[in-house]
Protein backbone atom coordinates (compact mmCIF):
# COMPACT_ATOMS: atom_id res chain seq x y z
CA UNK A 1 0.00 0.00 0.00
CA UNK A 2 1.42 2.93 -1.07
CA UNK A 3 0.78 6.57 0.77
CA UNK A 4 -0.23 9.40 -1.84
CA UNK A 5 1.38 13.27 -1.73
CA UNK A 6 -0.07 16.01 -3.39
CA UNK A 7 2.28 19.23 -4.13
CA UNK A 8 0.93 22.25 -5.19
CA UNK A 9 2.42 25.29 -6.27
CA UNK A 10 0.28 28.63 -5.53
CA UNK A 11 -0.93 30.49 -8.59
CA UNK A 12 -0.16 33.59 -9.38
CA UNK A 13 0.33 36.68 -7.19
CA UNK A 14 -0.14 40.36 -7.89
CA UNK A 15 3.89 40.21 -7.51
CA UNK A 16 4.65 37.73 -9.96
CA UNK A 17 2.06 39.69 -12.09
CA UNK A 18 4.41 42.48 -11.55
CA UNK A 19 7.28 40.84 -12.10
CA UNK A 20 8.42 41.99 -8.79
CA UNK A 21 10.91 39.64 -6.14
CA UNK A 22 8.46 38.40 -3.53
CA UNK A 23 10.20 35.65 -1.38
CA UNK A 24 8.21 36.50 2.05
CA UNK A 25 6.56 40.00 1.22
CA UNK A 26 2.80 38.71 2.05
CA UNK A 27 1.32 39.33 -1.25
CA UNK A 28 -1.83 38.26 -2.57
CA UNK A 29 -3.22 36.15 -5.11
CA UNK A 30 -3.84 37.74 -8.68
CA UNK A 31 -7.00 36.98 -10.08
CA UNK A 32 -5.26 34.42 -12.42
CA UNK A 33 -3.43 32.90 -9.66
CA UNK A 34 -7.18 32.61 -8.05
CA UNK A 35 -8.46 30.79 -11.24
CA UNK A 36 -5.18 28.47 -10.90
CA UNK A 37 -5.93 27.34 -8.10
CA UNK A 38 -9.60 26.73 -8.22
CA UNK A 39 -8.81 24.68 -11.81
CA UNK A 40 -6.24 23.24 -9.13
CA UNK A 41 -9.17 22.00 -7.37
CA UNK A 42 -11.36 20.79 -10.14
CA UNK A 43 -7.80 18.36 -10.94
CA UNK A 44 -8.03 17.09 -7.65
CA UNK A 45 -11.71 16.13 -7.72
CA UNK A 46 -11.52 15.04 -11.17
CA UNK A 47 -8.73 12.25 -10.66
CA UNK A 48 -10.36 11.24 -7.31
CA UNK A 49 -7.15 11.97 -5.76
CA UNK A 50 -8.46 13.82 -2.45
CA UNK A 51 -6.49 15.25 0.31
CA UNK A 52 -7.06 14.11 4.05
CA UNK A 53 -5.31 16.86 5.27
CA UNK A 54 -3.46 19.87 4.45
CA UNK A 55 0.16 21.56 5.21
CA UNK A 56 0.46 25.30 4.06
CA UNK A 57 3.42 27.93 4.50
CA UNK A 58 2.49 31.10 6.38
CA UNK A 59 1.90 33.27 3.25
CA UNK A 60 -1.20 33.99 2.32
CA UNK A 61 -0.83 33.59 -0.74
CA UNK A 62 -0.42 29.81 -0.21
CA UNK A 63 -2.95 29.33 2.04
CA UNK A 64 -5.20 31.25 -0.33
CA UNK A 65 -4.67 28.61 -3.49
CA UNK A 66 -5.41 25.52 -0.83
CA UNK A 67 -8.26 27.42 0.27
CA UNK A 68 -9.73 28.21 -3.60
CA UNK A 69 -8.57 24.63 -4.41
CA UNK A 70 -10.24 22.65 -1.87
CA UNK A 71 -13.74 24.39 -2.30
CA UNK A 72 -13.24 23.06 -5.90
CA UNK A 73 -12.75 20.11 -4.78
CA UNK A 74 -15.45 19.74 -1.89
CA UNK A 75 -12.52 19.25 0.86
CA UNK A 76 -12.70 22.55 2.88
CA UNK A 77 -13.31 20.49 5.89
CA UNK A 78 -9.66 19.04 6.11
CA UNK A 79 -7.40 19.46 9.14
CA UNK A 80 -4.72 21.81 8.15
CA UNK A 81 -1.28 22.71 9.61
CA UNK A 82 0.85 25.88 8.54
CA UNK A 83 4.48 26.90 9.35
CA UNK A 84 6.90 29.18 8.39
CA UNK A 85 9.35 26.25 7.22
CA UNK A 86 7.26 26.08 4.08
CA UNK A 87 7.68 29.33 3.21
CA UNK A 88 9.08 30.26 -0.08
CA UNK A 89 12.73 31.64 -0.22
CA UNK A 90 13.76 34.61 1.25
CA UNK A 91 15.31 36.63 -1.43
CA UNK A 92 17.09 38.72 1.00
CA UNK A 93 17.46 42.42 -0.50
CA UNK A 94 16.05 41.33 -3.85
CA UNK A 95 12.55 41.41 -2.26
CA UNK A 96 10.30 44.25 -3.65
CA UNK A 97 12.58 44.38 -6.54
CA UNK A 98 12.07 44.05 -10.23
CA UNK A 99 13.70 40.79 -12.19
CA UNK A 100 13.77 42.59 -15.03
CA UNK A 101 15.79 45.24 -13.61
CA UNK A 102 17.58 43.70 -11.18
CA UNK A 103 19.06 41.16 -14.42
CA UNK A 104 19.75 44.11 -16.21
CA UNK A 105 21.55 46.03 -13.61
CA UNK A 106 23.53 43.04 -11.86
CA UNK A 107 24.18 41.30 -15.05
CA UNK A 108 22.84 37.44 -16.19
CA UNK A 109 25.51 35.99 -14.42
CA UNK A 110 24.92 37.12 -10.94
CA UNK A 111 20.89 36.91 -11.88
CA UNK A 112 21.36 33.54 -12.54
CA UNK A 113 23.83 32.96 -9.39
CA UNK A 114 20.60 34.43 -7.11
CA UNK A 115 18.13 32.68 -8.55
CA UNK A 116 19.53 29.36 -8.97
CA UNK A 117 22.56 28.77 -6.94
CA UNK A 118 22.23 26.19 -4.49
CA UNK A 119 24.34 27.99 -1.44
CA UNK A 120 24.74 31.51 -2.24
CA UNK A 121 22.06 34.02 -0.60
CA UNK A 122 21.49 37.01 -2.38
CA UNK A 123 22.66 40.19 0.07
CA UNK A 124 20.74 40.16 3.57
CA UNK A 125 17.85 42.35 3.62
CA UNK A 126 17.96 45.39 6.11
CA UNK A 127 15.55 44.95 9.16
CA UNK A 128 14.49 48.60 8.50
CA UNK A 129 13.42 47.50 4.78
CA UNK A 130 9.54 48.36 4.06
CA UNK A 131 9.92 44.54 3.15
CA UNK A 132 11.28 42.89 6.11
CA UNK A 133 9.57 40.79 8.25
CA UNK A 134 11.37 41.05 11.40
CA UNK A 135 8.17 42.72 13.81
CA UNK A 136 5.97 40.61 11.54
CA UNK A 137 3.78 38.56 14.69
CA UNK A 138 2.97 35.84 12.85
CA UNK A 139 6.66 34.72 12.93
CA UNK A 140 6.65 35.94 16.80
CA UNK A 141 7.34 31.95 17.60
CA UNK A 142 9.41 30.94 15.44
CA UNK A 143 12.33 28.69 15.91
CA UNK A 144 15.58 30.83 16.12
CA UNK A 145 15.89 34.09 14.24
CA UNK A 146 13.24 35.42 11.19
CA UNK A 147 15.75 35.08 8.36
CA UNK A 148 16.75 38.56 6.35
CA UNK A 149 18.11 36.20 3.22
CA UNK A 150 18.32 32.25 1.83
CA UNK A 151 19.36 29.67 -0.29
CA UNK A 152 18.01 26.97 -1.62
CA UNK A 153 20.56 24.66 0.79
CA UNK A 154 19.13 26.89 4.07
CA UNK A 155 15.51 26.77 2.54
CA UNK A 156 15.79 23.08 2.51
CA UNK A 157 17.76 22.85 5.89
CA UNK A 158 14.65 24.68 7.88
CA UNK A 159 12.02 22.46 5.63
CA UNK A 160 13.25 19.03 6.21
CA UNK A 161 12.48 19.13 10.14
CA UNK A 162 9.07 19.91 9.23
CA UNK A 163 9.23 16.99 6.20
CA UNK A 164 10.04 14.27 8.80
CA UNK A 165 8.12 15.44 12.05
CA UNK A 166 4.83 17.01 10.52
CA UNK A 167 3.79 15.55 6.91
CA UNK A 168 5.55 12.08 6.95
CA UNK A 169 3.55 11.13 10.52
CA UNK A 170 0.14 12.43 8.12
CA UNK A 171 2.05 9.79 5.28
CA UNK A 172 2.36 6.96 7.66
CA UNK A 173 -1.41 7.55 9.06
CA UNK A 174 -2.59 6.51 5.61
CA UNK A 175 -3.50 9.82 4.88
CA UNK A 176 -3.55 11.99 1.93
CA UNK A 177 -1.25 14.84 1.78
CA UNK A 178 -1.54 18.11 0.18
CA UNK A 179 0.98 20.36 0.47
CA UNK A 180 0.64 24.18 -0.92
CA UNK A 181 3.51 26.06 -0.75
CA UNK A 182 5.87 27.78 -2.94
CA UNK A 183 8.27 27.59 -6.04
CA UNK A 184 11.83 27.09 -3.81
CA UNK A 185 10.30 25.49 -0.69
CA UNK A 186 8.83 22.79 -3.68
CA UNK A 187 11.64 23.05 -5.28
CA UNK A 188 13.42 21.77 -2.58
CA UNK A 189 11.24 19.22 -1.17
CA UNK A 190 11.06 17.34 -4.62
CA UNK A 191 14.84 17.49 -4.64
CA UNK A 192 14.71 15.50 -1.11
CA UNK A 193 12.15 13.11 -3.12
CA UNK A 194 13.59 12.47 -6.18
CA UNK A 195 17.53 13.08 -4.79
CA UNK A 196 18.25 15.41 -7.08
CA UNK A 197 22.07 16.66 -6.64
CA UNK A 198 22.92 20.16 -5.77
CA UNK A 199 24.15 21.01 -9.56
CA UNK A 200 21.37 19.46 -11.22
CA UNK A 201 18.43 21.07 -8.97
CA UNK A 202 18.65 24.37 -10.84
CA UNK A 203 17.48 23.44 -14.19
CA UNK A 204 13.74 22.32 -12.13
CA UNK A 205 10.90 24.49 -12.61
CA UNK A 206 7.57 23.51 -11.09
CA UNK A 207 4.37 25.15 -12.81
CA UNK A 208 1.94 26.93 -10.75
CA UNK A 209 -1.27 25.66 -9.76
CA UNK A 210 -0.82 22.13 -10.95
CA UNK A 211 -1.32 19.52 -8.41
CA UNK A 212 1.87 17.11 -8.53
CA UNK A 213 1.60 13.78 -7.34
CA UNK A 214 3.56 11.52 -5.39
CA UNK A 215 3.26 7.65 -4.92
CA UNK A 216 5.47 6.78 -1.92
CA UNK A 217 6.98 3.54 -0.46
CA UNK A 218 7.16 2.65 3.60
CA UNK A 219 10.26 4.31 3.56
CA UNK A 220 8.58 7.52 2.07
CA UNK A 221 10.59 7.01 -1.09
CA UNK A 222 8.69 7.97 -4.61
CA UNK A 223 7.67 4.61 -6.22
CA UNK A 224 8.20 6.60 -9.83
CA UNK A 225 8.17 10.18 -11.00
CA UNK A 226 6.32 12.53 -9.72
CA UNK A 227 3.24 12.98 -11.73
CA UNK A 228 1.38 16.02 -12.73
CA UNK A 229 -2.30 15.78 -13.38
CA UNK A 230 -2.18 18.16 -16.36
CA UNK A 231 0.98 17.30 -18.23
CA UNK A 232 0.54 19.40 -20.80
CA UNK A 233 -0.14 22.66 -18.59
CA UNK A 234 2.90 21.53 -16.52
CA UNK A 235 5.06 21.80 -19.35
CA UNK A 236 4.03 24.56 -20.50
CA UNK A 237 3.68 26.31 -17.36
CA UNK A 238 7.82 25.00 -15.92
CA UNK A 239 9.33 26.90 -19.32
CA UNK A 240 6.99 29.86 -18.39
CA UNK A 241 8.90 29.71 -15.30
CA UNK A 242 12.66 29.03 -16.70
CA UNK A 243 11.90 32.84 -18.54
CA UNK A 244 10.97 34.38 -15.96
CA UNK A 245 12.88 37.99 -15.53
CA UNK A 246 14.20 37.51 -19.41
CA UNK A 247 12.46 40.22 -21.84
CA UNK B 1 -5.52 40.48 32.45
CA UNK B 2 -8.83 39.46 30.49
CA UNK B 3 -9.25 36.94 28.13
CA UNK B 4 -10.85 37.98 24.19
CA UNK B 5 -13.21 35.29 22.44
CA UNK B 6 -14.92 35.98 19.51
CA UNK B 7 -17.49 34.27 18.46
CA UNK B 8 -19.00 35.01 14.31
CA UNK B 9 -22.00 33.30 13.38
CA UNK B 10 -21.71 32.74 9.19
CA UNK B 11 -23.16 34.57 7.17
CA UNK B 12 -26.12 33.96 4.43
CA UNK B 13 -25.69 30.38 2.96
CA UNK B 14 -27.56 29.02 -0.16
CA UNK B 15 -30.64 27.62 1.87
CA UNK B 16 -30.67 30.82 4.30
CA UNK B 17 -31.35 32.81 0.85
CA UNK B 18 -34.21 29.41 0.08
CA UNK B 19 -35.86 29.28 3.82
CA UNK B 20 -34.45 25.46 3.82
CA UNK B 21 -33.55 24.05 7.46
CA UNK B 22 -29.94 23.26 7.18
CA UNK B 23 -28.39 21.60 9.69
CA UNK B 24 -25.55 19.34 8.75
CA UNK B 25 -26.14 19.92 4.65
CA UNK B 26 -23.15 21.02 3.67
CA UNK B 27 -24.57 23.77 2.02
CA UNK B 28 -22.12 27.17 0.46
CA UNK B 29 -22.62 30.49 1.57
CA UNK B 30 -24.74 33.17 -0.99
CA UNK B 31 -22.58 35.99 -2.21
CA UNK B 32 -24.64 37.60 0.81
CA UNK B 33 -23.13 35.86 2.69
CA UNK B 34 -19.58 36.14 1.00
CA UNK B 35 -20.68 39.89 1.96
CA UNK B 36 -21.37 39.50 5.76
CA UNK B 37 -18.32 37.59 5.92
CA UNK B 38 -15.99 40.04 4.60
CA UNK B 39 -17.70 42.92 6.92
CA UNK B 40 -17.22 40.59 9.64
CA UNK B 41 -13.32 40.41 9.41
CA UNK B 42 -13.20 44.37 8.49
CA UNK B 43 -14.85 45.11 11.69
CA UNK B 44 -12.02 42.77 13.50
CA UNK B 45 -9.37 44.35 11.64
CA UNK B 46 -11.25 48.28 12.64
CA UNK B 47 -11.55 47.23 16.09
CA UNK B 48 -8.28 45.77 16.65
CA UNK B 49 -9.41 42.57 18.38
CA UNK B 50 -7.16 40.51 16.04
CA UNK B 51 -7.57 36.68 17.00
CA UNK B 52 -4.51 34.82 16.99
CA UNK B 53 -5.69 31.45 16.00
CA UNK B 54 -8.92 30.03 14.99
CA UNK B 55 -12.02 27.23 15.51
CA UNK B 56 -14.46 26.53 13.23
CA UNK B 57 -17.23 23.38 12.24
CA UNK B 58 -16.62 20.66 9.85
CA UNK B 59 -19.31 22.48 7.95
CA UNK B 60 -18.21 24.43 4.52
CA UNK B 61 -19.90 28.14 5.37
CA UNK B 62 -18.60 28.15 8.48
CA UNK B 63 -14.68 27.48 7.05
CA UNK B 64 -15.77 30.22 4.30
CA UNK B 65 -16.51 32.69 6.29
CA UNK B 66 -13.53 32.31 8.63
CA UNK B 67 -11.45 32.58 5.22
CA UNK B 68 -13.09 35.22 3.76
CA UNK B 69 -13.04 37.16 6.92
CA UNK B 70 -9.50 36.49 7.84
CA UNK B 71 -8.39 37.39 4.56
CA UNK B 72 -10.12 41.10 4.96
CA UNK B 73 -8.72 41.27 8.81
CA UNK B 74 -4.74 40.25 6.99
CA UNK B 75 -4.81 37.11 9.02
CA UNK B 76 -4.80 34.21 7.20
CA UNK B 77 -2.17 32.57 8.74
CA UNK B 78 -3.45 31.55 11.79
CA UNK B 79 -3.41 28.39 13.58
CA UNK B 80 -6.80 26.64 12.95
CA UNK B 81 -8.68 24.08 14.40
CA UNK B 82 -11.51 21.88 12.88
CA UNK B 83 -14.16 20.14 14.64
CA UNK B 84 -18.00 18.30 14.15
CA UNK B 85 -18.58 19.70 18.01
CA UNK B 86 -19.17 23.20 16.26
CA UNK B 87 -21.48 22.09 14.07
CA UNK B 88 -24.78 23.65 13.49
CA UNK B 89 -27.39 21.38 14.95
CA UNK B 90 -28.93 18.56 13.40
CA UNK B 91 -32.00 19.35 12.30
CA UNK B 92 -33.11 15.68 11.72
CA UNK B 93 -36.09 15.10 9.31
CA UNK B 94 -36.75 18.78 9.33
CA UNK B 95 -32.95 18.93 7.11
CA UNK B 96 -33.56 20.35 3.57
CA UNK B 97 -37.62 21.17 4.13
CA UNK B 98 -38.65 24.34 3.72
CA UNK B 99 -39.57 26.44 6.88
CA UNK B 100 -42.77 28.32 5.94
CA UNK B 101 -44.33 25.26 4.48
CA UNK B 102 -43.43 22.95 7.67
CA UNK B 103 -44.99 25.79 9.75
CA UNK B 104 -47.56 25.66 7.75
CA UNK B 105 -48.14 22.41 7.74
CA UNK B 106 -47.39 21.49 11.57
CA UNK B 107 -48.43 24.78 12.81
CA UNK B 108 -47.06 27.80 14.85
CA UNK B 109 -46.59 26.05 18.48
CA UNK B 110 -45.10 22.54 16.91
CA UNK B 111 -42.87 24.47 14.86
CA UNK B 112 -41.63 26.42 17.50
CA UNK B 113 -41.42 23.56 19.88
CA UNK B 114 -38.54 21.91 17.02
CA UNK B 115 -36.77 25.38 16.28
CA UNK B 116 -36.32 26.63 19.81
CA UNK B 117 -37.50 24.04 22.58
CA UNK B 118 -34.83 22.81 25.23
CA UNK B 119 -34.76 19.36 24.42
CA UNK B 120 -37.09 18.12 22.22
CA UNK B 121 -35.42 17.30 19.24
CA UNK B 122 -37.20 16.83 16.18
CA UNK B 123 -37.76 13.40 14.40
CA UNK B 124 -34.41 11.75 13.15
CA UNK B 125 -33.52 11.73 9.31
CA UNK B 126 -33.53 8.61 8.07
CA UNK B 127 -30.08 7.11 6.69
CA UNK B 128 -31.03 6.49 2.66
CA UNK B 129 -32.00 10.33 3.01
CA UNK B 130 -30.16 12.46 0.40
CA UNK B 131 -29.21 14.61 3.36
CA UNK B 132 -27.75 12.15 5.52
CA UNK B 133 -24.39 12.44 6.96
CA UNK B 134 -23.87 9.03 8.17
CA UNK B 135 -21.62 8.04 4.88
CA UNK B 136 -19.96 11.87 4.94
CA UNK B 137 -16.33 10.65 4.73
CA UNK B 138 -15.82 14.01 7.42
CA UNK B 139 -17.22 12.17 10.17
CA UNK B 140 -15.37 9.12 9.79
CA UNK B 141 -13.36 9.81 12.77
CA UNK B 142 -15.60 11.77 15.13
CA UNK B 143 -16.54 9.83 18.80
CA UNK B 144 -19.47 8.06 18.72
CA UNK B 145 -22.00 7.94 15.82
CA UNK B 146 -23.24 10.36 13.57
CA UNK B 147 -26.40 12.31 14.84
CA UNK B 148 -29.53 11.95 12.68
CA UNK B 149 -31.09 14.35 15.00
CA UNK B 150 -30.42 16.85 17.81
CA UNK B 151 -31.81 18.98 20.10
CA UNK B 152 -30.11 22.59 21.23
CA UNK B 153 -29.83 19.97 24.49
CA UNK B 154 -27.49 17.76 22.36
CA UNK B 155 -25.78 20.11 20.64
CA UNK B 156 -24.82 21.60 24.54
CA UNK B 157 -23.75 18.12 25.29
CA UNK B 158 -21.03 17.89 22.46
CA UNK B 159 -19.92 21.26 22.41
CA UNK B 160 -19.29 21.80 25.31
CA UNK B 161 -15.99 18.96 26.02
CA UNK B 162 -14.85 20.52 22.71
CA UNK B 163 -14.93 24.10 24.79
CA UNK B 164 -13.20 22.22 27.44
CA UNK B 165 -10.74 20.32 25.78
CA UNK B 166 -9.23 22.65 23.11
CA UNK B 167 -11.20 26.46 23.20
CA UNK B 168 -10.17 27.42 26.82
CA UNK B 169 -5.97 25.78 26.43
CA UNK B 170 -6.15 28.52 23.81
CA UNK B 171 -7.71 31.33 26.28
CA UNK B 172 -5.29 29.87 28.81
CA UNK B 173 -2.25 30.86 26.70
CA UNK B 174 -3.29 33.94 26.39
CA UNK B 175 -4.59 34.06 23.02
CA UNK B 176 -7.46 35.84 21.45
CA UNK B 177 -9.77 32.84 20.27
CA UNK B 178 -12.04 32.98 17.03
CA UNK B 179 -14.81 30.67 16.65
CA UNK B 180 -16.43 30.74 13.33
CA UNK B 181 -20.16 28.12 14.04
CA UNK B 182 -23.22 28.40 13.59
CA UNK B 183 -26.80 29.81 14.93
CA UNK B 184 -27.33 27.11 18.02
CA UNK B 185 -23.95 25.79 17.99
CA UNK B 186 -23.10 29.41 19.09
CA UNK B 187 -26.44 29.61 21.39
CA UNK B 188 -24.94 26.81 23.15
CA UNK B 189 -22.08 28.44 23.69
CA UNK B 190 -23.22 32.00 24.90
CA UNK B 191 -25.83 29.94 26.88
CA UNK B 192 -22.65 28.59 28.78
CA UNK B 193 -20.98 31.50 28.42
CA UNK B 194 -23.70 33.74 30.10
CA UNK B 195 -25.46 31.22 32.17
CA UNK B 196 -28.87 31.77 30.45
CA UNK B 197 -31.27 29.13 32.11
CA UNK B 198 -32.75 26.50 29.25
CA UNK B 199 -36.30 28.15 29.45
CA UNK B 200 -34.81 31.42 28.59
CA UNK B 201 -32.19 30.19 25.69
CA UNK B 202 -35.27 30.11 23.52
CA UNK B 203 -35.32 33.75 23.31
CA UNK B 204 -31.61 34.36 22.09
CA UNK B 205 -31.07 35.35 18.42
CA UNK B 206 -27.34 35.53 17.50
CA UNK B 207 -27.06 37.89 14.01
CA UNK B 208 -25.02 36.44 11.11
CA UNK B 209 -21.44 37.64 10.45
CA UNK B 210 -21.04 40.22 13.05
CA UNK B 211 -18.00 39.59 15.44
CA UNK B 212 -19.44 38.98 19.19
CA UNK B 213 -16.25 39.92 21.69
CA UNK B 214 -16.46 38.25 25.54
CA UNK B 215 -13.27 39.44 27.66
CA UNK B 216 -13.26 36.03 30.15
CA UNK B 217 -11.64 36.50 33.62
CA UNK B 218 -9.22 33.89 34.44
CA UNK B 219 -12.39 31.22 35.80
CA UNK B 220 -13.58 31.78 31.81
CA UNK B 221 -16.08 33.63 33.27
CA UNK B 222 -17.55 37.01 31.20
CA UNK B 223 -16.24 39.66 32.83
CA UNK B 224 -19.71 41.67 31.68
CA UNK B 225 -22.24 41.18 28.64
CA UNK B 226 -20.76 40.25 24.97
CA UNK B 227 -20.67 43.10 22.79
CA UNK B 228 -21.24 43.09 19.23
CA UNK B 229 -18.90 45.29 16.95
CA UNK B 230 -21.34 46.54 14.93
CA UNK B 231 -24.31 46.72 17.80
CA UNK B 232 -27.04 48.33 15.64
CA UNK B 233 -26.63 45.64 12.93
CA UNK B 234 -26.38 42.99 15.24
CA UNK B 235 -30.30 44.35 16.68
CA UNK B 236 -31.22 44.08 13.47
CA UNK B 237 -29.86 40.90 12.42
CA UNK B 238 -31.39 39.09 15.69
CA UNK B 239 -34.72 40.42 14.85
CA UNK B 240 -34.33 38.82 11.11
CA UNK B 241 -33.49 35.95 12.84
CA UNK B 242 -36.24 35.66 15.13
CA UNK B 243 -38.73 36.25 12.37
CA UNK B 244 -36.99 32.79 10.09
CA UNK B 245 -40.27 31.17 8.79
CA UNK B 246 -42.71 33.69 9.21
CA UNK B 247 -44.45 34.77 5.87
Amino acid sequence: MTRTLILLRHGQSEWNERNLFTGWVDVRLSEQGRDEARRGGELLAESGILPDVLHTSLLSRAIQTADIALEAADRLWIPVTRSWRLNERHYGALQGKDKAQTLEEFGPEQFQLWRRSFDVPPPPLDDASEFSQVNDPRYAGIDGEVPRTESLKLVIDRLLPYWADAIVPDLEAGKTVLVTAHGNSLRGLVKHLDGISDGDIAELNIPTGIPLVYELDENNVPTGPGRYLDPEAAAAGAAAVANQGKK
